[in-house]
């Protein structure tokens, strides 16, 4: 099967009639029914699904008598609520349609090659981006994120279950045997570099310091007709001061500062907030940058809170640093083309790729095109000849890794 | 019983362990609760309790031979989200005691006397304030409220059903016997007029304009992370500039301008928005600078949308004009009193009177003080001397206008 019918496949599996956009949420029916055709997938071409004890699958091309740890390649089928087509399922489509092309030129692989599916990539249910491939490189245990919650009070272990992907035994991460000897990511571009640079496809250099933040906005609850301006304690206001200041400063220093989840307590249309609680997500391109980015909006916010009368409190709930995936890798593979070097570019979103890197694994991304750079909503795209251009450079790129 | 022992029944009804406020929401257990208490009440007291067809009570004190129509005092046992326990029971509860103190001095009404319990009086649930005294007056039909639905997608016709305050015939407004002949709410006040002038109780002047507005703010979802600031239509930057301008406004003119409600669509934490709506409640001394406040702040959205690439798009959910409650009736209450005339305030809240005396009742408002105008809150306050003065207060009143 194509590249181009995979696609036309997947296109109607969790998709919003309303907006056009994807749920496909891990563990859910819409979720369900894409692992289901990636085992159909893999069985029409032979190859073997194994799942680990967190919900990833591999479809293994193991060729007669190769054995030892696999080369991976791959990315995640689920997406962000309401998100694009492209994030996750492309690196996927691109993988099966790798293998395709490798045995259509005649390239028996010497050791074991895998397309990877991780689950809860976006971490758009439960909270923490790269679950399955956190667990599954022990980057975060059992114990800690079975307890971890969706919206709905739903529990990891629940969800799993409820799926049928828990075996009856504690699961643990990777065997010596099942963790991969290397990793290479297919994916789309969430920005805009391949375009200013004129190239279908690049490579990846690393991931930009990434921080999620929760600030609470404290003030007083109030009548929003009898109350004056001047008695209030107004949460809201220290909110829109902060979330403009965040954009400001990520503005003019070429950084990201997003509010973009946002609680408010008791949220009537008649009432002044008691408690406002938003998100702040960052990321810089150092783990300093980052630090002194977070400084300055909560200075910013905590200044003005002492105008209105509230009071600020920011709890840190995520940091990773600065990955830099295999340069030498990224090099070889990004070199020697007949039309010229592909470009090797940054990227500031997380991806099971630099999970696998920080665990010590050899690892490298290949970025295909994305017209608009837009990315986590309906509007995402890539044009089918960038994601061809992308099936055949994940080809070269394997062929190269496996000599 | 007396006032304090009937309060003391009240506190926990609906009572948030966690915040201390209270969660009232009409037709659910404890509203219903209170409704069974005020039965109970009335019943000690041989008063006869009334239901019209949309769930509004009256406990009535009709002495042998008269008749026609009544006297009505009384308020809402109802509460916004994590509300006060004063806005709304303070004039029921003084509304009973009212009737035990005037039979003390051996008061005969010379027409009946009814002590009233309005049905969805804050809008908490359905949206729209002051439900129950509407219908009941014919403000709004019975066609158009059944439908109004609460978050769960409840419609008022289902919650009311399910509360059993549905009869088999269809809903009416009250007939000429039903309509008082004039009403008196007693409520605690929720600004500090009374503070600032030193005495205990005031007489209502009048409700200033009320509005309710929807501004929708649409820009363009992306990624949190790998969108560059520049390239962004981000809703929330746009919606802070509007929530910051919308106080400003109101500050400097002395006018009320709230936003306490905000939907963030997809509200993830590393998505730029697509959408935020936001609820501006504001209110104003007159219609003209309602509509002059609305006008301004949206054209300060509209001015900011340009700079983020978003759009601002307003819709008037609703509007009420300014409403004076009876001057002659005022001016004689609050006079010819052994420790000096009560003061006549206005108020910026929504009130049952408000509706009544829209329909063409002569109404009335009594106000106690209220220590730090805080209302809509856990913290709202009245001192309990302060309510006794107002028992009195409102007997007195009532005698008069039996007179």
């Amino acid at each position: 099967m194509s590249f181009e019918q995979m696609w036309a496949d997947l296109a109607p599996v969790g998709r919003s009639a309303r907006s056009g956009g994807y749920f496909r949420q891990p563990f859910t029916s819409a979720e369900i029914e894409l692992r289901a055709w990636f085992a159909e997938q893999a069985e029409a071409r032979g190859l073997a699904v194994e799942a680990d004890d967190f919900g990833n699958l591999v479809a293994w091309w193991r060729p007669a008598g190769v054995t030892g740890p696999g080369l991976l390649t791959g990315s995640h089928l689920d997406s962000v609520l309401d998100g694009g087509a492209y994030d996750g399922p492309l690196g996927v489509v691109c993988g099966l349609a790798a293998v395709d092309l490798l045995r259509e030129r005649g390239v028996v692989p010497t050791r074991p090659l895998g397309v990877a599916v991780f689950a809860e990539e976006e971490g758009s249910r439960f909270g923490l981006a790269c679950l399955g491939s956190r667990l599954a490189a022990g980057a975060i245990s059992w114990e800690q994120a079975k307890q971890l919650k969706d919206r709905d009070g739903v529990s990891v272990a629940d969800a799993m279950a409820a799926a049928d992907l828990l075996g009856s035994s504690e699961p643990r991460p990777w065997s010596a045997q099942q963790r991969p000897a290397a990793y290479l990511e297919l994916h789309v571009e969430q920005g805009r570099h391949l375009v200013d640079l004129g190239h279908a496809v690049g490579v990846g250099a690393g991931i930009w310091p990434h921080g999620r933040y929760r600030f609470e906005f404290t003030g007083e609850a109030n009548h929003a007709g009898t109350t004056r301006m001047e008695d209030r304690r107004d949460p809201m206001l220290t909110y829109a001061v902060a979330s403009l200041a965040a954009n400001k400063q990520a503005r003019l220093a070429g950084q990201r500062a997003t509010f973009g989840r946002i609680q408010v307590e008791p949220n009537g249309t008649n009432a002044v907030p008691s408690q406002v609680t938003a998100w702040l997500d960052a990321r810089c391109e150092t783990k300093d940058t980052l630090d002194q980015l977070i400084r300055v909006i909560e200075r910013q916010a905590t200044e003005r809170a002492e105008r209105d009368g509230t009071s600020v409190s920011l709890t840190v709930e995520s940091v990773s640093g600065r990955i830099d995936f295999d340069p030498g890798l990224a090099t070889s593979l990004a070199g020697g083309h007949e039309d010229g070097d592909w470009p090797i570019i940054p990227t500031q979103a997380g991806h099971d790729a630099g999970i696998l890197a920080e665990a010590g694994i050899p690892t490298a991304m290949l970025f295909v095109r994305n017209p608009t750079g837009v990315s986590h909503s309906p509007d995402e795209h890539a044009e089918t000849a960038d994601c061809l251009v992308g099936v055949t450079a994940l080809a070269d790129s394997l062929e190269r890794m496996l000599s």
